[in-house]
Formats: structure tokens, sequence, C-alpha cells
């Protein structure tokens, strides 16, 4: 069974738009900051996996449904799990909740690439942390 | 045969990040600002269709492949054409290129809603010129 | 003696630019986020002071000074406190420090307006909650 | 006399919160757009002065008073002059004006930084095509 990953988040000023909700590529700024914080979780960190492994995870595609706005001064909370994985590649899935309240559901699919940008395996440390 | 509305968008330093490359989150932003002028360049504005049709456009899905990354500085042009439609809704299919390069494709859902959220019909005269 | 507020923040992809630091209008974002929570801390929402007390409080000015750069992935630190009030306004004086160096030092005016704009009293409640 | 920049930018849902306004730091995102297209109008490019010339211009500080607020689907004009000048700084002064309106003014300092941020004399010919 896949590793799950909770993350909460506050809205703020910053991420409404005049229509009185979230703007529609804010969620994907919540997205990235619950899989930054799920990297960090298990001991990892952007910097260091560029550092000492050699890679960046960049996302490749997101493919993300809008169910239910979320509002200014709302508490959300973000799950998120791998789905999928390569040997370069993983899915993540990832919920976004308000109360038990379905607002955003997404599939983000990230690919390890070198400085070059060329695709390079998934280090060996972090696909088992992801995995465990 | 649809309608290709074009847009041209310039890279800031708000829209990289430190990798150097535009942010994922803010190609979105990109899509909506060429979605705002095609409904402009066809006599609509969202305030008015709101005002006078008690409607607004949002965003119920989103499906985004991002192909090469965008950089600070580059100019990029935004073809976005309507690839299916239902009485409450459209797909809008959006290409971001350079030069002629392409950098992200996505499909874009989009519902007309009242002011209760609720879907409505688009209004007509919007649904006619979108299609003519 | 003025009351401190302190609020933590984590910089993530987004708050970044190509520079490899934070971008000089993020830093907004993150002295709003404090201010909120400082709101939050004794009690109110914004959504709270408009409906119950009619008030908004918006940015009038803000002055601020970028000392050192902030860093992807760095923790930060704000500490925010009410430098002077008037009837209608108050100033507060917001620090971003990364362990104890200081990041950026702004000076915020913010004034209660009500739902057409005008400056109205800060609701007395709020500004006992601010002094005490 | 000093030379005036002159630069439009459209209102879109990304750069509004749920007051109806423009969000007080999306300001500064407006003023760093004008800014570099005050840079490119003289023939430069951020990327350029970084490469041949080995300089960055960064904020160093940032004075914006808000007068009126900005709203969503408005046209802004921003007019940035330079108001004083350092071996290695210039103060640019930058008004938002709706129409005639003045929605915003604003002072940013600017420093020219080397590659490890320490300040580095203008390029001369940035000096002069800024003054002339």
């Amino acid at each position: 069974m896949a590793k799950k990953f909770n993350f909460a988040v506050k809205v703020y000023y910053e991420d409404t738009d005049t229509g009185g909700v979230v703007y529609y590529a804010n969620y994907l700024k919540f997205l990235e900051r619950a899989r930054s914080e799920a990297i960090y979780s298990l001991g990892f960190t952007n910097l260091d996996l560029l550092k000492y492994h050699g890679v960046l995870l960049i996302v490749k595609s997101c493919n993300i449904e809008y169910k239910k706005p979320a509002k200014f001064e709302d508490k959300l909370d973000i799950v998120s799990e791998i789905s999928s994985f390569t040997k370069t590649s993983f899915v993540m899935k990832q919920s976004i909740l308000r109360n038990n309240e379905l607002i955003s559901i997404a599939d983000i699919q990230l690919v390890a690439v070198d400085k070059n940008g060329k695709p390079s395996k998934i280090p060996e440390k972090l696909k088992i942390a992801l995995e465990s």
C-alpha cells in the first residue's frame, strides 16, 4: 500500500481572485508545497537531490479537476500518494480537501532530470523512501 | 473549422523560479490571459458576461503537458481554439509556442455558471461568436 | 511595550525567481500571511471583521528594504509589531529573519475601510487586542 | 529632463484578490515588467547585462503608496522615470495610472551587483542610455 503524505494549507488573500475563490493556478502552488514537504519528510531536500544525486524533479504533466471552489480563509488538507513508478518518473495523486469534502484532485507526473534536463534514474534511496 | 485565437506573452522575473525556467503553475496564468483576450476580441468582457448575461466562465479541469521549459525573457505565443461544446461548457485546446517550438499544450474545460455556481447555458451570442 | 507576533514561512519554488532568490514582490505575500495570522491569533478573522464590524483592513503604503536575499528552501521568521495607531489606521513594522540575520524590514500602513472604501474606525475590540 | 518610459498593463484574474481589487503585492509585478521593458527599449536585456557586463539590477528598497484600487479588467499605464543616480544605483519613480487617475506611486531603488551580489558600477552604456 502506498505511503500517504499529509500537508495543511491556509487560504490567504494572495491565493484568491475577484471571484472570491482560489485562483485556478494557485492550487498548483499548494500541490507543489505538499510535494516538497513530502520530500522533506523523507529526509531529502530539493537542493540536496541536485547537489548529491545530480537530479531535479520536474513536472511533466498535470491533470487537475476542480470539484468545489476553495475560499478565502479556508483550511485545506492535501493528501498525496504515489500511484505509479518508472525508472525515471512517478505519478503522484494529490487530493485537496476541506474537512472531508473534495475540492480538487490531480495527477502529477514527475520526472527526474539531470542538470542538462535529460531524464535520469530516480536516486535509489529516494525511490526506496517513497515506496516504503 | 474552429476559430484560432493568438496571444503573445513575454516571460518576466515573476514567472520564473530558481530552476531558471517558468514555474509550472505560471503557464496557467498565461493560458488564462489568452482566454480572456479571446473573449475580449469577440466584443465581450468577463464583467459584462456576469452583468448582462448572469454567467461566469470557470475552469472545471485542466490537463497540461510540459514539453520544453520556457525561460526568462522568452517571447511566447499562445494559440487557443475550441475543440468541443456542450450547452453549458466547452473545451479549449491551448498551445504555448516559442518560435514554432511547442513548449506546453493544454486542454482546459470551461463551464458557464450562474452567481450561485450552478451550471448555466452559455449565452447564445457568445456561443455564436466563439464558433463563427 | 508593543505586542510581537511571530510567524514562520518556508521558501518554496513558487516564491523564487531565476536569480535563485525570493522574488521581491513575494516578500509582501509573506508579510500579509503574517498579518493575517496575527489577526487570527487575537481571535478575529478578516471575514468576521467585515461581517460583524463592517471593516476591511487595506494596505495604504508599504516601505520595504531588502537587506539580504532569501533563498530556495530557506526557513524564515517574521516578527510583526504595531508601531503607531490613529483612529482609522495603524503602522506595522515587520522584519523577515533567517536564523537571526535580517533579510528584509518593512513598515506597512493599514487603514480600516468600510464596504465603500471610506476610512472607518478600527473596531474597539480589535484595537484593544492589538495593543494589550 | 529625465526620460520617461511608458508601459501598459491589463488586469487579469491572477492579479486580483477576493476584495475585488488588485492584490497589493501584484502592483510590484507590474512595476517590474515596466522596468524590464524600459531596459529592453534601450537595447538591453537583463540576460545581456549579466552576460556581457557582469551585472544584475536588484531591488534594494521599494516605497509604494496605494491611492486608489485597480480593478479586474482595468487598463493601466505605468510611467517610469529615473529620479537619482549614484555610481552603483539609481532610483526609479513609477506611477500607475488608470486613464489619468493616479492608482499607485512608488520609488524603487535599484542596485547593480555582480555575480557574488557585491555592488558594481552601472555599465557606462546603460547609464548613458538611461540618462539621454
